[in-house]
């Protein structure tokens, strides 16, 4: 972590990779048990561009941690039932202990039916409503990358949550909504007070203004200014956008939902981008799949 | 509604007759096209009072309303795999849409085992990790009983929700937690800015004089004071506790979660205890057994 005017930005790097050296020491320790190393796999359909580098870098990372990788490639052109197939193939299979798929599908696939298909005890993206669900009674489960990585930064960097106030912006179903829930469940590393925002929310600086802990993930560049933090408040930014900068040589920079350069001053912590949350969530994945492979989640 | 220095108290027992009205007139309609009518089992083990008496009500409303009602009564011995079988029977039976294991289950019983067992597309209570997720994605969802009820309460007095700042107290499986995330989706009749407080949360009475919409299920008699309440806000009530007075013939009254006497001469409406929340919850049931039947929720 470095320090700027007694401001600390959290470094996801570092902290992504402390915990894969974490993963890495656990699977060699298995390895050395004679025990075959956790598998995962990533099934992906057609060839976006986005898709294509996540999953080069998921099997990348996994590899790097020792787990045993696979990626399932299909076309465009797949039909549903096909896809529903290899689903049910992975389910059944001993050899897989987590996978994934690629999100999103081509539009004649049903998504919601994809994702309902896969088993909740291999789903290390924590997508089904199954793991949906139990994270919200508390309960063992898959949590989801982004609001999982959120957690271990927060824990890692020591930030005390317990009762604090929690102001999270944007209720998507992949950040806002589970990370809402997630930081009121009552574990020592969440146990939080929270207010959850969105587009209808009427004072909505007032209520950042009383958050302790405010974690935005709306989507809009650069959206939340100083005015809208409290002073010793932590800040973390999920968002992720590329804008238009001519002084730089590549003609854009990469910026987040939170006006960093005005927001950092006031803030205790704040997560930066890049270099923040986003280094967290392919490492929340090969946790997941470690936890799969333990059977730690469903017995 | 009867109204008091402009403070309306809402009628929990008049909403949950219309809303019963309606459904007797659907299942008249379908009986009369030549259908079965809905059907909803119960299944109870032990002879638990506050159980017996939970299932008479449930039993005698969809009675009322024309559905088929059964109850499967077990004894406190039964072996969770006994009752494991019933469950996967009634999962297979066409002519049950909907049914529910009434909680609690005896120790030796894994509660949470049978809860997951039971086929989410036959869940009419809602308990399922699976609904609990879909609702949370909100995707067509079987509602828990309580909250559902409080947005039927909601709607049917016309209280505004959209942007308004609803502040939930307590955060039970049951009642706060489901109802926390339902008040906040973004459909017409919830989409509020919420708020979960509960037994950590500092500030508690700053955040509920901040609410528009204060509901308390926090199960401590005559918690919230005035002084803890806006002016005009809306109060829902889902306590419910006897306390000792001598001064009643019974030796008790019944009381709920906030003062009520001294409360609700600030509020616009406030729900009562006892006629309040109570009311809608076999209802909500009800409710929820006639969209298994017209599977609304899953095809």
């Amino acid at each position: 972590m470095e320090e700027k005017n007694n401001t600390i930005v959290i470094d996801g790097k570092a902290i992504a990779q402390q915990i894969k050296d974490e993963i890495k020491k656990e699977v060699s320790d298995i390895i050395d048990s004679g025990k075959r190393p956790p598998h995962l796999v990533a099934v992906i359909v057609g060839e976006d561009g986005a898709s294509l580098s996540y999953v080069a870098s998921k099997e990348k990372q996994s590899k790097e941690v020792g787990f045993t990788s696979s990626v399932y490639r299909f076309p465009n052109t797949i039909k549903e039932e096909d896809l529903i197939n290899t689903i049910d193939f992975l389910n059944q299979d001993d050899e897989v202990d987590g996978f994934i798929v690629q999100l999103p599908l081509p539009k004649h696939i049903n998504e919601q039916r994809i994702i309902e298909r896969i088993d909740p005890k291999k789903d290390v993206d924590g997508f089904h409503p199954s793991n949906g669900g139990r994270m919200m009674y508390n309960m063992p489960a898959f949590i989801p990358a982004t609001p999982m990585g959120i957690t271990s930064m927060l824990k890692r960097s020591n930030i005390e949550t317990v009762g604090k106030h929690c102001v999270v912006l944007g209720r998507s179903n992949i950040v806002g909504t589970p990370l809402s829930v997630l930081m009121s469940r009552n574990n020592s590393d969440t146990n939080c007070t929270v207010t959850l925002c969105h587009s209808k929310t009427q004072n909505l600086k007032e209520i950042c203004l009383s958050a302790d802990i405010l974690i935005v993930a709306i989507g809009k560049p650069e959206f939340v200014k100083e005015d809208m933090v409290k002073n010793g408040a932590v800040v973390i930014d999920v968002g992720i956008h590329r804008i238009e900068d001519k002084t730089k040589e590549k003609g854009y920079r990469i910026v987040g939902d939170v006006a960093f350069e005005e927001v950092k001053n006031k803030c205790s912590y704040i997560s930066p981008v890049p270099g923040g949350v986003g280094m967290l969530t392919v490492v929340s994945l090969l946790q997941n799949t470690l936890k799969a492979y333990k059977k730690e989640v469903y017995q």
